[in-house]
Protein backbone atom coordinates (compact mmCIF):
# COMPACT_ATOMS: atom_id res chain seq x y z
CA UNK A 1 0.00 0.00 0.00
CA UNK A 2 1.42 3.32 -0.91
CA UNK A 3 0.63 6.25 1.73
CA UNK A 4 0.47 9.98 -0.43
CA UNK A 5 0.94 13.03 1.32
CA UNK A 6 -2.08 14.36 1.59
CA UNK A 7 -3.03 11.42 4.26
CA UNK A 8 -5.05 9.36 1.25
CA UNK A 9 -3.65 5.71 0.99
CA UNK A 10 -4.25 3.23 -1.76
CA UNK A 11 -3.97 0.02 -2.04
CA UNK A 12 -4.78 -0.92 -5.69
CA UNK A 13 -8.78 -1.14 -4.93
CA UNK A 14 -9.99 1.60 -3.19
CA UNK A 15 -8.88 4.83 -1.54
CA UNK A 16 -9.51 5.41 1.92
CA UNK A 17 -8.72 9.00 4.20
CA UNK A 18 -7.02 8.39 7.06
CA UNK A 19 -8.62 11.19 9.61
CA UNK A 20 -10.25 9.70 12.60
CA UNK A 21 -14.17 9.21 12.81
CA UNK A 22 -16.87 11.59 14.85
CA UNK A 23 -16.52 8.91 17.22
CA UNK A 24 -12.97 8.91 17.86
CA UNK A 25 -12.77 12.57 17.92
CA UNK A 26 -15.41 12.84 20.20
CA UNK A 27 -12.74 11.73 23.02
CA UNK A 28 -10.24 14.10 22.42
CA UNK A 29 -9.55 17.82 23.32
CA UNK A 30 -6.79 20.47 22.20
CA UNK A 31 -4.19 18.00 20.50
CA UNK A 32 -6.15 14.58 20.56
CA UNK A 33 -6.54 13.59 17.36
CA UNK A 34 -4.66 16.37 16.04
CA UNK A 35 -2.66 14.08 12.96
CA UNK A 36 0.47 12.49 14.53
CA UNK A 37 2.28 13.87 11.40
CA UNK A 38 1.23 17.79 11.86
CA UNK A 39 2.59 17.19 15.72
CA UNK A 40 5.76 16.35 14.59
CA UNK A 41 5.90 19.18 12.08
CA UNK A 42 4.98 22.15 14.29
CA UNK A 43 7.59 20.73 16.34
CA UNK A 44 10.03 20.40 14.57
CA UNK A 45 9.66 24.20 13.46
CA UNK A 46 9.86 25.01 16.77
CA UNK A 47 12.79 23.43 17.51
CA UNK A 48 14.73 24.56 14.58
CA UNK A 49 13.46 28.18 15.42
CA UNK A 50 14.97 27.28 19.23
CA UNK A 51 18.61 26.13 17.75
CA UNK A 52 17.36 22.93 19.34
CA UNK A 53 17.49 20.03 16.58
CA UNK A 54 16.91 20.18 12.96
CA UNK A 55 14.82 17.55 11.67
CA UNK A 56 13.13 17.37 8.30
CA UNK A 57 10.58 15.48 6.45
CA UNK A 58 11.85 13.63 3.76
CA UNK A 59 9.88 14.35 0.57
CA UNK A 60 7.75 11.73 -1.10
CA UNK A 61 9.89 10.18 -3.90
CA UNK A 62 7.71 10.79 -7.05
CA UNK A 63 8.90 9.65 -10.79
CA UNK A 64 8.02 12.97 -13.24
CA UNK A 65 6.82 11.41 -16.73
CA UNK A 66 6.24 14.61 -18.55
CA UNK A 67 6.79 17.89 -17.90
CA UNK A 68 4.34 21.12 -20.00
CA UNK A 69 6.93 24.01 -19.69
CA UNK A 70 4.25 26.07 -21.65
CA UNK A 71 2.61 26.54 -18.88
CA UNK A 72 5.59 26.92 -16.24
CA UNK A 73 6.72 23.61 -15.92
CA UNK A 74 3.75 21.84 -14.62
CA UNK A 75 3.77 18.19 -14.23
CA UNK A 76 1.22 16.44 -16.11
CA UNK A 77 2.16 12.79 -15.48
CA UNK A 78 4.07 11.32 -12.67
CA UNK A 79 3.73 9.20 -10.20
CA UNK A 80 4.43 8.25 -6.32
CA UNK A 81 7.33 5.85 -5.88
CA UNK A 82 6.89 3.16 -2.77
CA UNK A 83 9.04 4.47 0.06
CA UNK A 84 12.06 3.10 0.92
CA UNK A 85 13.42 4.98 3.79
CA UNK A 86 11.47 6.41 6.99
CA UNK A 87 9.83 9.96 7.38
CA UNK A 88 12.33 11.53 9.15
CA UNK A 89 15.94 12.53 9.43
CA UNK A 90 18.37 15.33 10.74
CA UNK A 91 20.80 16.74 13.35
CA UNK A 92 20.32 16.81 17.11
CA UNK A 93 23.57 17.87 19.40
CA UNK A 94 26.09 16.02 16.37
CA UNK A 95 24.26 12.93 16.36
CA UNK A 96 22.12 11.45 13.47
CA UNK A 97 18.71 10.92 14.06
CA UNK A 98 15.68 9.00 11.77
CA UNK A 99 12.67 7.99 12.78
CA UNK A 100 9.35 7.10 11.42
CA UNK A 101 5.90 7.99 12.74
CA UNK A 102 3.17 5.75 13.41
CA UNK A 103 -0.73 5.97 14.58
CA UNK A 104 -2.68 3.34 15.33
CA UNK A 105 -6.63 2.87 16.31
CA UNK A 106 -5.89 -0.38 17.64
CA UNK A 107 -6.44 -0.53 21.75
CA UNK A 108 -4.42 -3.98 22.48
CA UNK A 109 -1.54 -3.25 20.42
CA UNK A 110 0.27 -1.84 17.28
CA UNK A 111 0.11 -3.91 14.01
CA UNK A 112 3.57 -3.82 12.11
CA UNK A 113 2.20 -4.50 8.68
CA UNK A 114 2.45 -0.86 7.48
CA UNK A 115 5.97 -1.25 7.96
CA UNK A 116 8.63 -2.21 5.07
CA UNK A 117 10.81 -4.22 4.82
CA UNK A 118 12.94 -1.48 2.93
CA UNK A 119 12.38 0.42 5.89
CA UNK A 120 13.20 -2.07 8.35
CA UNK A 121 16.62 -2.60 6.52
CA UNK A 122 17.25 1.44 6.39
CA UNK A 123 17.15 1.70 9.86
CA UNK A 124 19.25 -1.44 10.53
CA UNK A 125 21.86 0.56 8.31
CA UNK A 126 21.38 3.46 10.57
CA UNK A 127 21.81 1.52 13.45
CA UNK A 128 25.35 -0.13 11.89
CA UNK A 129 26.65 3.32 11.96
CA UNK A 130 25.59 4.08 15.17
CA UNK A 131 22.86 6.37 14.16
CA UNK A 132 19.77 7.19 17.02
CA UNK A 133 16.83 4.78 15.13
CA UNK A 134 13.40 5.26 16.87
CA UNK A 135 9.60 5.03 16.29
CA UNK A 136 7.07 7.62 17.64
CA UNK A 137 4.07 5.83 17.47
CA UNK A 138 0.64 7.27 18.67
CA UNK A 139 -2.38 5.28 20.47
CA UNK A 140 -5.27 7.01 19.25
CA UNK A 141 -7.65 5.12 21.66
CA UNK A 142 -5.47 5.78 24.75
CA UNK A 143 -4.26 9.30 23.59
CA UNK A 144 -0.87 8.30 24.11
CA UNK A 145 2.53 9.34 22.03
CA UNK A 146 5.64 6.56 22.81
CA UNK A 147 9.09 6.67 21.21
CA UNK A 148 10.22 3.34 20.77
CA UNK A 149 13.94 2.14 19.92
CA UNK A 150 14.20 0.77 16.73
CA UNK A 151 16.25 -2.09 17.38
CA UNK A 152 13.07 -3.29 19.80
CA UNK A 153 10.51 -2.85 16.79
CA UNK A 154 13.05 -4.74 14.79
CA UNK A 155 13.07 -7.67 17.04
CA UNK A 156 9.44 -7.48 16.92
CA UNK A 157 9.30 -7.46 12.93
CA UNK A 158 11.10 -9.91 12.63
CA UNK A 159 10.42 -12.53 15.59
CA UNK A 160 6.81 -11.68 16.22
CA UNK A 161 4.30 -13.80 14.48
CA UNK A 162 1.57 -11.82 15.74
CA UNK A 163 3.05 -9.45 13.99
CA UNK A 164 2.20 -7.11 16.51
CA UNK A 165 3.64 -4.98 19.25
CA UNK A 166 1.58 -5.21 22.42
CA UNK A 167 0.18 -1.66 23.96
CA UNK A 168 1.95 -2.97 27.25
CA UNK A 169 4.76 -3.34 25.58
CA UNK A 170 4.99 0.28 25.32
CA UNK A 171 3.92 0.88 28.90
CA UNK A 172 6.64 -0.58 29.85
CA UNK A 173 9.40 -0.29 27.53
CA UNK A 174 8.61 2.85 25.63
CA UNK A 175 9.43 6.49 26.38
CA UNK A 176 5.54 8.49 26.51
CA UNK A 177 6.23 12.06 25.02
CA UNK A 178 4.54 14.33 26.24
CA UNK A 179 1.97 17.14 24.73
CA UNK A 180 2.06 20.44 24.97
CA UNK A 181 1.60 23.77 23.23
CA UNK A 182 4.82 24.48 22.09
CA UNK A 183 6.34 22.22 20.69
CA UNK A 184 3.10 19.80 20.27
CA UNK A 185 5.32 16.90 20.86
CA UNK A 186 8.33 17.12 23.20
CA UNK A 187 9.80 14.02 21.41
CA UNK A 188 13.12 15.63 22.17
CA UNK A 189 12.77 15.33 25.49
CA UNK A 190 12.25 11.75 25.05
CA UNK A 191 15.43 11.22 23.22
CA UNK A 192 17.48 12.81 26.15
CA UNK A 193 15.74 10.38 28.40
CA UNK A 194 16.50 7.23 26.01
CA UNK A 195 19.64 8.37 24.76
CA UNK A 196 21.74 10.95 26.50
CA UNK B 1 15.68 29.86 -11.35
CA UNK B 2 14.66 25.94 -10.52
CA UNK B 3 16.72 22.69 -10.78
CA UNK B 4 14.76 19.42 -12.24
CA UNK B 5 15.94 15.84 -11.16
CA UNK B 6 16.11 15.24 -14.83
CA UNK B 7 18.82 17.97 -15.23
CA UNK B 8 16.64 20.38 -16.92
CA UNK B 9 16.52 23.72 -15.64
CA UNK B 10 13.59 25.97 -15.59
CA UNK B 11 14.49 30.05 -15.38
CA UNK B 12 11.06 30.86 -16.19
CA UNK B 13 11.86 31.80 -19.58
CA UNK B 14 13.37 28.97 -21.17
CA UNK B 15 14.42 25.50 -20.46
CA UNK B 16 18.30 24.39 -21.32
CA UNK B 17 19.98 20.96 -20.44
CA UNK B 18 22.63 20.67 -18.22
CA UNK B 19 24.74 17.98 -19.96
CA UNK B 20 28.32 18.17 -21.15
CA UNK B 21 28.96 19.49 -24.98
CA UNK B 22 30.64 17.35 -27.17
CA UNK B 23 33.46 19.65 -26.88
CA UNK B 24 33.49 19.51 -23.35
CA UNK B 25 33.50 15.53 -23.74
CA UNK B 26 36.25 15.26 -25.89
CA UNK B 27 38.74 16.51 -22.98
CA UNK B 28 37.22 13.24 -21.03
CA UNK B 29 37.71 9.87 -20.28
CA UNK B 30 36.79 7.31 -17.96
CA UNK B 31 35.21 9.34 -15.04
CA UNK B 32 35.74 13.39 -16.57
CA UNK B 33 32.74 14.37 -17.37
CA UNK B 34 30.24 12.25 -16.06
CA UNK B 35 28.04 13.85 -14.44
CA UNK B 36 28.66 14.98 -10.54
CA UNK B 37 25.25 13.45 -9.50
CA UNK B 38 25.93 9.89 -11.06
CA UNK B 39 29.48 9.86 -9.09
CA UNK B 40 28.25 10.96 -5.92
CA UNK B 41 24.84 8.73 -6.47
CA UNK B 42 27.19 5.96 -7.04
CA UNK B 43 29.59 6.21 -4.60
CA UNK B 44 26.36 6.28 -1.88
CA UNK B 45 25.32 2.92 -3.23
CA UNK B 46 28.97 1.45 -3.20
CA UNK B 47 29.39 3.39 0.45
CA UNK B 48 25.99 1.96 1.87
CA UNK B 49 26.42 -1.92 0.27
CA UNK B 50 29.77 -1.82 2.25
CA UNK B 51 28.45 -0.44 5.40
CA UNK B 52 30.66 3.00 5.29
CA UNK B 53 28.42 5.09 5.52
CA UNK B 54 24.58 6.01 4.57
CA UNK B 55 24.22 8.92 2.50
CA UNK B 56 20.84 9.60 0.47
CA UNK B 57 19.25 12.18 -2.34
CA UNK B 58 16.96 14.41 -1.26
CA UNK B 59 14.08 13.47 -3.39
CA UNK B 60 12.91 16.82 -5.04
CA UNK B 61 9.52 18.27 -3.27
CA UNK B 62 6.69 18.40 -5.60
CA UNK B 63 3.44 19.70 -4.76
CA UNK B 64 0.53 17.16 -5.80
CA UNK B 65 -2.29 19.11 -6.66
CA UNK B 66 -4.60 16.03 -8.92
CA UNK B 67 -4.47 12.60 -8.40
CA UNK B 68 -6.09 9.93 -11.02
CA UNK B 69 -7.46 7.46 -8.65
CA UNK B 70 -9.33 5.66 -11.85
CA UNK B 71 -5.44 5.32 -13.83
CA UNK B 72 -3.93 3.46 -10.83
CA UNK B 73 -2.90 6.98 -8.85
CA UNK B 74 -1.76 8.58 -11.98
CA UNK B 75 -0.45 12.43 -11.02
CA UNK B 76 -1.95 14.71 -13.57
CA UNK B 77 -0.97 18.05 -12.02
CA UNK B 78 1.93 18.90 -9.94
CA UNK B 79 4.92 21.22 -9.92
CA UNK B 80 8.30 21.44 -8.29
CA UNK B 81 8.86 23.45 -5.02
CA UNK B 82 12.08 25.62 -4.94
CA UNK B 83 14.45 23.74 -2.88
CA UNK B 84 15.31 24.81 0.55
CA UNK B 85 17.74 22.61 1.48
CA UNK B 86 20.91 20.96 0.41
CA UNK B 87 20.81 17.73 -2.07
CA UNK B 88 22.57 14.75 0.44
CA UNK B 89 22.60 14.12 3.84
CA UNK B 90 23.20 11.15 5.73
CA UNK B 91 25.14 9.71 8.73
CA UNK B 92 29.06 8.42 8.84
CA UNK B 93 30.68 7.17 11.95
CA UNK B 94 27.31 8.52 14.18
CA UNK B 95 27.76 12.09 13.05
CA UNK B 96 25.52 13.56 10.81
CA UNK B 97 26.70 15.28 7.51
CA UNK B 98 24.85 17.17 4.67
CA UNK B 99 26.44 18.67 1.70
CA UNK B 100 25.73 20.75 -1.69
CA UNK B 101 26.99 19.43 -4.92
CA UNK B 102 27.62 21.71 -7.56
CA UNK B 103 29.23 21.50 -10.90
CA UNK B 104 31.18 24.69 -12.88
CA UNK B 105 32.56 25.24 -16.51
CA UNK B 106 34.01 27.85 -14.96
CA UNK B 107 38.38 28.06 -15.26
CA UNK B 108 38.94 30.79 -12.72
CA UNK B 109 36.23 30.36 -9.65
CA UNK B 110 33.09 29.19 -8.69
CA UNK B 111 30.11 31.42 -9.14
CA UNK B 112 27.95 31.32 -6.16
CA UNK B 113 24.89 32.00 -7.36
CA UNK B 114 23.55 28.60 -7.59
CA UNK B 115 23.01 28.29 -3.88
CA UNK B 116 20.09 29.89 -2.66
CA UNK B 117 19.86 31.87 0.38
CA UNK B 118 17.61 29.04 2.09
CA UNK B 119 20.55 26.68 1.43
CA UNK B 120 22.78 29.00 3.31
CA UNK B 121 20.45 28.91 6.61
CA UNK B 122 20.02 25.68 6.01
CA UNK B 123 23.74 24.88 6.30
CA UNK B 124 23.93 27.12 9.17
CA UNK B 125 21.76 25.53 11.11
CA UNK B 126 23.69 22.23 10.59
CA UNK B 127 26.99 23.90 11.60
CA UNK B 128 25.20 24.98 15.00
CA UNK B 129 23.97 21.79 15.63
CA UNK B 130 27.72 20.49 15.11
CA UNK B 131 27.02 18.47 11.93
CA UNK B 132 28.95 18.36 9.15
CA UNK B 133 28.56 20.81 6.45
CA UNK B 134 30.63 20.90 3.25
CA UNK B 135 30.43 21.74 -0.76
CA UNK B 136 31.31 19.11 -3.32
CA UNK B 137 32.82 21.65 -6.14
CA UNK B 138 33.28 20.11 -9.71
CA UNK B 139 35.30 22.24 -12.03
CA UNK B 140 34.64 20.38 -15.39
CA UNK B 141 37.53 22.62 -17.18
CA UNK B 142 39.97 21.24 -14.79
CA UNK B 143 38.67 18.05 -14.46
CA UNK B 144 39.25 17.90 -10.74
CA UNK B 145 36.47 18.04 -8.04
CA UNK B 146 36.79 19.14 -4.47
CA UNK B 147 35.29 19.31 -0.78
CA UNK B 148 35.14 23.02 1.14
CA UNK B 149 33.83 23.01 4.13
CA UNK B 150 30.31 24.80 4.19
CA UNK B 151 31.55 28.24 7.01
CA UNK B 152 34.25 28.86 3.86
CA UNK B 153 31.48 28.93 1.36
CA UNK B 154 29.08 31.19 4.04
CA UNK B 155 31.76 33.16 4.26
CA UNK B 156 32.61 33.66 0.66
CA UNK B 157 28.32 34.14 0.52
CA UNK B 158 28.20 36.63 2.67
CA UNK B 159 31.02 38.88 2.47
CA UNK B 160 32.71 38.50 -1.50
CA UNK B 161 31.79 41.17 -3.51
CA UNK B 162 32.08 39.13 -7.10
CA UNK B 163 30.07 36.57 -5.54
CA UNK B 164 31.99 33.43 -6.82
CA UNK B 165 35.21 31.62 -4.73
CA UNK B 166 38.60 31.87 -6.96
CA UNK B 167 40.13 28.41 -8.62
CA UNK B 168 43.01 28.83 -6.38
CA UNK B 169 41.28 29.00 -3.18
CA UNK B 170 40.24 25.56 -3.71
CA UNK B 171 43.57 24.93 -4.70
CA UNK B 172 45.23 25.84 -1.41
CA UNK B 173 41.97 25.18 1.08
CA UNK B 174 39.97 22.83 -0.24
CA UNK B 175 40.52 18.88 -0.17
CA UNK B 176 40.26 17.59 -3.48
CA UNK B 177 38.56 14.49 -4.12
CA UNK B 178 39.93 11.15 -5.56
CA UNK B 179 37.77 9.47 -9.08
CA UNK B 180 37.83 5.71 -9.05
CA UNK B 181 36.22 2.48 -10.18
CA UNK B 182 34.04 2.04 -7.01
CA UNK B 183 33.21 4.23 -5.68
CA UNK B 184 33.32 6.67 -8.19
CA UNK B 185 33.93 9.57 -6.03
CA UNK B 186 36.08 9.03 -3.16
CA UNK B 187 34.12 11.73 -0.53
CA UNK B 188 34.80 10.03 2.48
CA UNK B 189 38.07 9.72 2.00
CA UNK B 190 38.27 13.72 1.94
CA UNK B 191 35.74 13.44 4.93
CA UNK B 192 38.09 11.85 6.73
CA UNK B 193 40.79 13.79 6.09
CA UNK B 194 38.82 16.67 6.88
CA UNK B 195 36.60 16.25 9.98
CA UNK B 196 38.44 12.76 11.20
Amino acid sequence: MIKYPNGMTYNGKKKKKQHLTSSELSISSANRGMELENLINQSNKYYRQKHICLVKKRPTSITVLKVDYSKGAKITNAFFEEKSTTDYNGLYKSRYIDFEAKSTKNRTSFPLKNITFHQIEHLKEVILQQGIAFFIIQFVIHNKIFLLDAKEVIEFYETSKRKSIPYDYFLTNGIEIELGYNPNLKYIDAINKKYF
